[in-house]
């Protein structure tokens, strides 16, 4: 079958043909992908960066956002049959760990990562346990069901607490960020507003529902939320940049009793206000993964009939072959989500 | 001023004048009223019902649901201003019981009942305490100001579990639980399904967003619901109607380890498979009133800039001189909200 | 191996020889057990009741309740390892339904049993799914491990809420009653209040650390758990007789805003008065089984080092040949926990 | 009546006699004063520090933990009764702000603090609203009654999350932090280790309870908890100490998955691996006063009967004649709690 292969332990991939899958044994299932999409990490292992370098041990088939139909199953598997629509949870989890065993297994110590520790779905094919695949709706296309990975990262962050009512701030145009705006909207935010540096980003914000957006570059962000919450503070900050300036902003711009969710990684430390943050009274949650599976059950009500639209975050899509030009969009951050079509 | 006054212990109730209110002494404000509603606890007042002719004591000015300008403040109102577009919460609570000190003012056990222990607001101008008044949004405009407290008390059901993302049943299509239909759409739920025996609250239901509606006269709800749930379950059954069979289906219908919300107030008890709905781990929340004022809080942010849209259920804007229509509207059923704008 | 075998689909059971389980297979673990406890349910068992009519299979090894050590494990067994310490959670899950992938799995709708649906523990040895067997901690003796499922039962009803600081009412003092009463005291309840018929039970009840005690044949509860409260009525009410005077009376007794958590099954429907219970905004829950596997790792919790001591409800410790006599002890209902050492 | 007045904006403060209060007006009422405790903020004032330095406006009746009688009370009290006993809570809030209206008193916008903006309790009668009072239960000594201030403080924090089952660490052993490591053992916690850097103040919470202490001069608190927790990590870390390098190590001793709630006030900015903090799925609470009332609820029940014992905090007893040997060993720490008895 066809695949991208991460071939050598330096930048780049290629598009090859490798061995067809075997049968699926145990709780497998195989599947005969869809749709597939690129994220940030799969950009990381493609240019080779520190983690990446660490982690990935080449040859390896890259990607774990996927959308495809079950063509085979194992013996033990016992409820998802071929013909299936499914997509695939990209973190493994061992289930017996003490994380597991208490309703987080989103920070299971023994994850491992589809694409990353194990072979993944850019490719004709996918081989995944029964567990981590999800059965999705038929109304979803494939091309959102396959990108539900970052979606749920999106839906785990904002609904970590109470959202219904409440004013919202997205720090963060990637494509996370802007899943971050069409979820608040649907689930009855008050107001949603969003910040970036990128123009793009800020506009693609708006056309999946915020309500005003502020381009960082231009000013004082923090004059921007304390206008449009009337000096109240926001209700709930979404941090979704990663930048260490806005970490530290999130903190300034909610409001006393308000909720800060953290999800951008930042690639230094970042010196924050405990002080004042603790005169506050903040809720500041990390926030990793996705709720295995309470986040997969609330998605699929979310997209099940349309409730929840992101179909405009998806702003290319293409073959296996122009696998060059993906990477390069992700580059350039020029894009929303980039889905490989099969 | 004028005020619809139950003069009598025994049925009706008449406009009359009556003195205008003395300035406001304390922390009350004096409130000039701009529209006000009906509940059905009016209706059972006019028609002197077995429960109001033992709570309330004659003369009394009618009414609950108001919105209003204040025209006048006491002397110890820190925060409202003469000028201020405010709604009032029906329920004034002790602040002092167990209960109110708890997070749960909505069984205070001293609550008295606007419009029933003390004179109310079917009248030009009402007198209540600063802390049971609610400053609204501009945005909103006063005849669905005044019907927060019964909009209120199905966000209190609605809110009071996980439903974003949900399944939701509302059984029983009176305002309340048509309220909730638009209440559980601006929220996320998956799908929203709403039963009633009448055709003319069902096309309201559709009107306000229910997915599907299903008239109890004409068959099974259980099989519709069973149907439309593809035999999976309702996961948030919502309560409304206060009829015995409805109550007995709500934990029929539910899946197991879904939720129950009852509000409708039956007048007879209810015998109940309690065995079942330990086996389905079954959560039964019995809804009183709102929050104080959290409900409030998120009422206003669904309602600001048109989020929730509940205009369609009014349906019928009187005078005070039209009176008897509206409660002839009442106890025919034959209605939505019936505001009187002033 | 010996085992005590449901042989013939009517009342009774015998100690047999039986053939030695095969090597496990899978994920399977093999357990050599050192203590299994009589649970109700092996009496409905044994005495061949409705419901075990409809549902056992014979021939059955009896029994779900174990403690033992790992001594052979399956070839996808991933963490446990011969020399374990091992209890098990008599419930096994399909991990993959609704209930299960949304955090629910004790309502888990493909639940297979332990000793009802499958080969028990009521032997020298029994085999488990690895994912439904429980490490424990080294300083929890076997006769107190083996007890968990029952204690779980305990846990789950009595922390489905808040409990620390808040007045409990345990009604019913069976073995699971009895361990509510000592979880409570554990985690910082108020005070402990129980009822029972038999005085027997009660004296364990305050062995266990009730404060107060009432024999509901002696006169009116109600006017019992007023006097206690100074009035207020109970904080948290544990319903664990299943009978249905006291599930009314739970809905009775509970204050305003209270909690009923109802754990006992009744044999018949329940008429409640739903309206007052409304007008007091009651939470009603359903609990059935633990939470798969929340339950356990706070059982561990408070178990570890002694922090709850429940030995003094272990009455009565016997050998395999004694299985008469302890049926016997459970249908006269002189007992706490009965407990066989291997 | 006899007071210690902060008389001059400069070190020190001086008892003295000074004007009987007047009549209660209004709403409040006022109380003869049994006892009252020194916090640490009474130490700020007395040696005029920049924060007191910008907010006390001398001269000003300091102290704000106290116990005692109602004396006297205002014509709109509703509940309050001469003879009560009662104690106060001194953080007098709005009750109309967002935070207020959203059942977070304890951040209210508008707080005034007994003994900071207005007089205080370190005097023989203090001026309370009744809606601050607290009506304490008779079996709670006045020496005990007049510390929950801060003993809300401290069960705030360990039960902002959950507690029963869970293993605790507590950084910091001040008096908040001694107080902690008893609510966390009255409440069922699995272990508590305790850290700080006199031994004076471990050994007080291990008679408090501490299943483990460490003194961070000695050697790697990292390595002490690794070891305690047999390499998992600690569920819930209370920070209590205020020091830069244990905010930095909460975070560190953390398991995945776990809860850090933050007391102490640092004086100066922290810098945090953010990176590793969301890889862990932290959840960072900041902790600021106590929950108006439920806290001071919970309290009642844990102090009732002798759930919660934390008298042997209690280190000096003095008169008010004896307050600058008070202030030497608050300046010390050599003390738990000092309270002054009238």
């Amino acid at each position: 079958m066809k695949a991208i292969v991460k071939v050598e332990p330096r930048e780049g991939a290629q598009l090859m043909n490798v061995a067809d899958p075997p049968s699926p044994v145990s709780d497998q299932v195989l599947v005969k992908v869809k749709a597939t999409s690129i994220c940030g990490t799969d950009y990381h292992i493609h240019s080779w960066d520190a983690w990446s370098s660490r982690r990935v041990k080449p040859p390896r088939i890259m990607g774990h956002e996927f959308a495809g139909t079950v063509v085979a199953i194992g013996p033990e598997v016992s409820r998802a049959r071929v013909g299936d629509y499914v997509s695939g949870e990209s973190h493994w989890v061992c289930g017996l760990c003490l994380q597991c065993r208490s309703g987080q297994k989103h920070v299971c110590e023994n994850t491992r990562i589809l694409g990353v520790d194990v072979d993944g779905c850019f490719a004709e094919y996918v081989t995944v346990p029964e567990g981590s695949s999800w059965p999705n709706d038929p109304s979803v296309p494939a091309e959102i069901a396959c990108i539900q990975d970052p979606l749920g990262n999106a839906i785990h962050a904002a609904l970590a607490g109470e959202i219904i009512g409440r004013s919202v701030a997205v720090l963060g145009c990637g494509p996370i960020g802007i899943f971050a705006v069409a979820v608040a909207r649907a689930c009855g935010a008050r107001r949603v507003f969003a910040t970036d540096a990128k123009p793009y980003r800020l506009a693609l914000a708006e056309k999946l529902g915020a309500d005003a957006v502020f381009d960082v570059t231009t000013g004082d962000a923090g004059a921007f939320f304390s206008k449009v919450t009337n000096g109240l503070g926001v209700d709930v900050v979404l941090e979704m940049s990663g930048a260490v300036s806005a970490i530290r902003q999130a903190m300034e711009i909610a409001r006393p009793g308000g909720r800060v969710s953290l999800m951008g990684i930042p690639t230094a430390e970042v010196s924050l206000d405990i002080s004042s943050m603790i005169f506050k009274g903040l809720d500041v949650q990390c926030i990793v993964g996705r709720r295995l599976y309470e986040t997969w059950d609330t998605m699929k009500g979310l997209l099940t009939g349309g409730r929840l639209d992101v179909a405009p975050v998806i702003t290319h899509r293409l073959g296996f072959d122009e696998y060059d030009r993906g990477m390069a969009l992700m580059r350039d951050g020029l894009c929303g989500k980039v889905v490989f079509e099969l």
